[in-house]
């Protein structure tokens, strides 16, 4: 089949008689697949109970026939004006107690059970309808779940959250006991004194915070469940999925990805933001990572423009050609848009398109186009995967519990520390997966662990036990800290990493906004920093700081001023067969990529290509279609790059004399090069 | 009569021993008119249906004998506590269900029948005690609708909304198609199913918002023509007027128009910003515009400083003269200010007066009382009208559609754009109309069209029509985008304009905050614009570009860097027997002067007065009473001007020796001089 | 007994089995005195009605056997689960009608009968079972009073207030009086027509929010005095006291005073602010001279980081003893903290406490128990005082006023402005009260009166009557304006104070942001200025001018640049046989030093150490206990301080030789000397 091509299609939007043209032009733009029905459920029951599925009928046989798959939507991600009018308390509210209201899109209350009932009624109808449709190849559950309403806080979802409680605590002693609430006198006598974290005088419990975050993903998640029991009930074999958003707080996932067939991402980048491909990386690396390295699909990106950020540059030329072949090359078996054809009206109408307003003479039309005739050019990807040597640890519950008021610093961003640990790696072109503390390590050379602010005690013992088994290790700052109930680990921080960091850390040191310390000590890294563009003598760190006590550990730097001067700031410290590192500040970029290529040697961890010029980025996917080497270039200048041996160069192939092997490949500003073995 | 002048006058804040006073200090301050019973609902309706006019009585009487000309309130603008107390019902709405409270003004719902009702009566008995009170000159009915409650939310809003739509559509599916509801799933089956756009999870309906801006804007209509049926039918000929407020987004000062038998106008110039002149500028001309050049009344200005901004610098030296004299060269044939005498307590009590705390030893006294002196010592103004080539488009309409969210880019900002046409041709000295699409434009040789979002296919005929006939028309990015229901134009942007500017925009192409673009190609226009103060080299743009493909148009500048280097910027096209310029970005101020100097000139605009220094303002207002020139020195320098031929100085007149004929005059810092012909 | 030494002790987060620990680490420390029972309330009512005393008699117990004396909080402070589930209405509503929730603590409307009979009941109960209790010291009435809920806006409050305006006003038309309600219409015509100042669609009334600020202060307040009147009849001759907030503007600590036995006061010192040991400075001398010199107790600090602060430096190495001695220095008896053990969860586990998360083997530990041993080491100074000849005057009603809307600048900041007087005098080494304009004034040889916007007419009598009679005043812009009802005094500003200041202030002039004026003509000034710092040339000034008309006073310094060049900025004038300085803007921090310096050797008062070095701060406290001269280094380099004659080094005493007489001061960094007489 090849990678999957295509779009949205919201034929509701149009009149029947542009239909026959949207599969011409769909054929004429090589699209294999369309997501579709995501917003027709005011078309399908126009009145409660009454079903109009003719029209869509037409739709499905006509994409049958044209050979284009559908990835079918259950249509229940925007309620129809009549059941939000018929059942107001369907409508979610915010922690101020103010109701959110009909005229945009996700206005329910995921813990309605009369939205929930609704919902799964209507899927009942279109399992049953559709089941054994020849267009029909998987499900799309709802529609980026928890996007505008992450959470509700309405009188139904407090309930949803006692029953939630009672199940999980059992005892109110218990739910006591994990929410600290001899603090402040918040002992409840009864799960029936248990509120969601509505807006409080002051900082409200962390801990009841921190569960209502679980709380509101399963919320979202059971919505989920409830339709595809239906859709594995009604019409089994048929997979089920549905479109996370990338780094998307309210959703975990790892936790969703056990329920979902096969994994699905929209991920819009954004053109005014210089490097938004390696926020692109993680998040695919973390999809692709999340069921063990099995493909995944690109649901959903923008041709060009998006409509919703506050001023919505176009793509650059070259630019969305590039980043859907980065998808690609970090496993996706499918690159599909927001939308097929650019609405006339509502409220994303500027929003790009496959075919836009202007037509098919356009710079985007033909773009995708070619992009589809190059995809499909190359037909073997599919179904090929990745290894990487090195695994990122990353966990929801961390990032909850880390972004909760009341900290040393609220300037920790779970997002931003990722980053700032991933982009070294992804710039030194070294492949790298993205997967939970729970995850089995024992198969990575190098595992790098940025801020888990909260790690149970089990999970740092398997991190000791990795270091303790000849694993490498890189730990960063105000890691360990507390345990599942946001209760700081009893015995000094970071109480079950101090054996195997070596370490104490005595005191938090977070620095002002702006503030920068000093370190120094490490000629190498400071060598190698300063080629990578980092300022003469000492490095400098900025956010955080902490006066670590050594315990086994050898400082690798120190602080040379401010308060902690002569401290150390990062440390090394041997541990069983295996070593770890400890990063006690954030250093500067260029510092920060020069420890991580020492931490990588050291583990024996190589780049997917030597030399790679910068800015330029290689993958490789291999299996039964091949082994495929992608290369490219995020830079606007033309580079040259050498290869390990003779490959051919398969998107030159159809339209080029050059389909021969070649041994070094010249990439364009924003180009793209894939290659196989010769 | 002359020009009116005087100010708000609230004598229910002193005790009746004042009175005497305050009549002998207008007449020495040459006060003519006075707005009074603004705030007079409490007093006169002490208790619900309880009416004391006695003392109000005894207020008209002592103003009819001094000669005082009473613009009569209907008193309505703020209800007295006992209604809101009993009929909590009336308190307005925010978008997210907030209640707004008493203890301000304006605290009331437009659509609510018992504020209605309440109004109603109480301008009854008002037009019925006072229809022919000597004092009389004119009503003036509630007061800045829209100021502070722009908008109610609430139930009875709601009800109103759905009641306003039935009639604007008929069937709800008409509505559903308008409204584009076919996106998100937001088919209503009935209006009793829609509601005002109340806080949603996301971006609204944006044609909802558009629809509901409008039915806001006709609410408060209808509470104007509410209490204006009473006044024509107790009071028949005694004009009726409201006081607007400039660029006041939520009253389309257009459609009110036709309602009111005279325009009027509060305006209070920022001493804080330098340029608040030219907004004057605008805001006058539209006044004047809006009903076909008829003279205005400037209902409220400060004497000095205001209270309601952050920071409340007093007007320095010369400046109130300068501002009144501006209103007066713009039109106006009032001079009014908020208000006599100052508050010793509420909320406006450090808003400056006439009669400051200080009492009559004041540089504001005495600068109320000259100018009072000087405009009376000039009476043939009144009633005189100006002349103008050049008119400006604006639409209310456009201006609520294209400041909904869920565009290209929302840092498109009405009122900045309009000034930003508006100044190059303020600042040539050329007198400009402020007018609506649909106003004739056959007696104009050029047309500006500043950001005309929305634009229906009859009104780009119309401007197509226009060119046509021989005139010369520029309009600028982002115009003819959307129908009169925010639906974009099918046929390639901007559809309906298409033919006429001879192109296609094929993408936008938003800037980010902060980033301009070069533009080159005009040498003509950069030599002028490096004259104007002008950065060397390439003019510089920002803000927005595009990607115009030309279709008949020729391009004038290029953009020369960025994604779209070599693409066209501004262009003209030839298109019957008129030309068409159109501006596809934001050029900086001194190359938007030399375009618009290029423009004028092709089109044949002189300016009022040839060879102006910077910074003076010339203009000209003839009829019965006579031909006058006015110059008014916004800058702060002495500056000497030429005049066309020998002309009186009618302000000199009566002080000093020089009342014979001059040719050219000096005006000091904020100078003024109405010259006449000698 | 010594200096009390100690922290807030929360028993009910730790098993029993630490309670041992606690004692005998607590004795280790040198602590004599803890605060327990603040959030205790769920523990001993766990049920309505139903008490649990006993773990808490333990607790008791055991600090009596240690020798420990308990300041016994009366747990009303953070209502139990129970009681906001039984009773919602306690639940505090913001002036948007928003209810808060529990989850955090303070969750309560002070006027709600319900929270007040709970709250009454439970103190009944404390009270009757530890009135004889061998270690209770105190009672600590609830917490932190207006920490986080300032204010209720419900009905219930609404109501109360009400109630509170027909006891203040008697009959409506006083009320509308006072409120100036002749204004927009606002004439009530019953109190059961008045609602709090709920937000409103513009300003509302200025009196009206004034004297709910007012009422919320006096609710509050009788929250205290309700418990208060339960403890002196149950528990007579018991000391009791409430912790206080700096600078807290809805608890006027003047008003306050009258019902305190002793004042007390929370103080945080900001580690990342550089100068917030001048805010201490004035925050220590306004509790201090609350109760005309009297010690006070410092009830909470931190011994290092706080955890409510966006970013939370811990305390850099010596501030913690220092700003501890700085708060003996200027009058405390106790030195506590927030709290003994850091607690493992809940909201402030990350808030620094007495013993660390890391234990005994840590900085804050051994700094803890190093200062507890040097208090412990000096016995005498409890119950010593200091005396000052300066009086900087303080207003909560004034700073209420000041900081509502609708003002020539919003912004003018009490606190800023009041730290703008007094740090010169903190700076210069003055001994300074900070007292009410009510305080007797006659012992003082200077008073400064920075911004009394709101001034009665007997208060300014009071001050005319001062420098009448000899004193030396200086008052600073917009002082005296309004009565208090925020009403303007009549007569020309400022009214009551025109004779006294020989001056009249035409029109405020406030300033834009960022923008400067020049003032010069104080030769001596500018010279004094630059030594401190101030840049060469005029002076610079900002944020206020203001149009000055001398009416007797002399002009010290004018205008020189702006709309006001020429024109009075600070002026001086014989007044009896007095003189009284004003100051018309804010000048540099180094002009407003070389004017106080000036001002202060015109009145003949003197520093307490003259000499000393800058960032030195020099107190003396002297009594039955003897005499001691406090030497604290806020800088950071070591200096040296000449003493007036031979003193014997207090703390130096048990540990070095050189425990003889002493000329000579070396203060290291953050060094704290206390002397005595040798």
């Amino acid at each position: 089949m090849g990678i999957h091509f295509g779009g949205d299609y919201n034929p509701e939007q149009w009149p029947e008689e542009v239909w026959a043209e949207d599969l011409k032009l769909m054929k004429a733009a090589h699209v294999t697949m369309v997501t579709a029905g995501i917003f027709s459920w005011a078309k399908v029951e126009p009145r409660p109970g009454e079903w109009d599925f003719g029209w869509f009928d037409r739709v499905m046989d006509g994409l049958a026939g044209a050979g284009i798959a559908v990835c079918l939507a259950t249509m229940t991600a925007s309620p129809p004006p009549w059941l939000s009018h018929r059942h107001p308390e369907i409508l979610p509210e915010d922690p101020d107690g103010q109701r959110r209201w009909p005229g945009g899109r996700q206005h329910y209350c995921p813990s309605s059970p009369v939205y929930r009932s609704h919902a799964v009624r209507l899927v009942e109808q279109l399992a049953a309808h559709y089941a054994d449709h020849p267009a029909l190849a998987m499900w799309h559950v709802g529609n980026e779940f928890g996007c505008h309403t992450r959470a509700c806080y309405c009188d139904v979802s407090a309930e949803d959250f006692r029953c939630w409680l009672r199940t999980r605590y059992t005892s109110i002693d218990a739910l006591n006991a994990a929410w600290s609430t001899a603090f402040w006198s918040q002992g409840y006598g009864d799960f029936d004194e248990v509120l969601p974290p509505r807006t409080a005088p002051t900082f409200p419990n962390p801990a009841q915070q921190l569960d209502y975050l679980r709380f509101g993903d399963e919320a979202l998640r059971a919505c989920y469940l409830a339709e595809k029991a239906v859709l594995t009930r009604l019409a089994p074999g048929v997979p089920v999925t549905t479109n996370l958003m990338p780094q998307h707080k309210p959703v975990d996932a790892f936790a969703w990805s056990a329920h979902m067939d096969v994994m699905a991402l929209d991920f819009y980048q954004d053109p005014h933001a210089p490097d938004d491909h390696v926020r692109a990386g993680y998040v695919f690396d973390l999809m692709r990572s999340a069921r063990g390295g099995r493909p995944w699909l690109l649901l959903e990106q923008a041709p060009s423009a998006v409509n919703w950020r506050p001023r919505n540059g176009p793509k650059p030329p070259g630019a969305m050609r590039l980043w859907s072949w980065q998808a690609v090359a970090q496993g996706a078996d499918a690159v599909l848009y927001f939308q097929w054809r650019q609405s006339l009206g509502g409220a994303e109408k500027f929003h790009s398109a496959m075919l836009p307003h202007a037509g098919t003479d356009t710079r985007v039309f033909r773009d995708v186009t070619a992009l589809g005739r190059e995809l499909a050019s190359v037909p073997g990807i599919e179904g090929t995967r990745s290894r990487a040597e090195v695994a990122l640890l990353a966990d929801w519950h961390s990032w909850w519990a880390l972004e909760l008021d009341s900290k040393p610093s609220t300037a920790l961003d779970h997002s931003r520390i990722a980053l700032d640990h991933y982009r070294p790696l992804f710039e030194a072109g070294v492949a790298c997966d993205v997967v939970p503390p729970q995850r089995e390590l024992s198969g990575y050379r190098l595992v790098v662990a940025p801020n888990l602010y909260l790690l149970t005690a089990a999970d740092a013992e398997r991190l000791a036990a990795y270091v303790r088994d000849g694993g490498q290790l890189l730990v960063s700052f105000f890691s360990g800290i507390v345990d599942e109930h946001d209760r700081v680990h009893p015995g000094g921080c970071p109480a079950p990493l101090r054996e195997l960091l070596g370490l104490r850390v005595e005191e938090f040191w977070p620095l002002e906004a702006g503030r920068t310390v000093a370190v120094d000590g490490g000629t190498t890294l400071f060598e190698r920093s300063r080629e990578l563009g980092g300022g003469a003598g000492a490095g400098r760190a900025d956010l955080w700081s902490e006066a670590i006590d050594l315990e086994g550990a050898e400082a690798l730097l120190r602080f040379t001023d401010g308060d902690l001067a002569g401290r150390p700031a990062v440390t090394r410290h041997g541990y069983g067969r295996g070593t770890v590192w400890y990063v006690g500040t954030r250093l500067e970029p260029a510092l920060m990529r020069a420890l991580l290529d020492d931490v990588r040697e050291a583990a024996g961890v190589a780049p997917v290509l030597p030399g790679l010029p910068a800015g330029v980025q290689a993958a490789v996917r291999e299996g039964a279609g091949g082994r495929y080497l992608f290369l490219l270039n995020h830079g606007t200048r033309t580079v040259e790059v050498g290869l390990p041996g003779p490959m051919r160069d398969a998107l030159a192939a159809d339209d080029d004399a050059a389909s021969g092997a070649v041994d070094r490949v010249v990439l364009a500003a924003r180009g793209v090069a894939v290659l196989t073995d010769a």
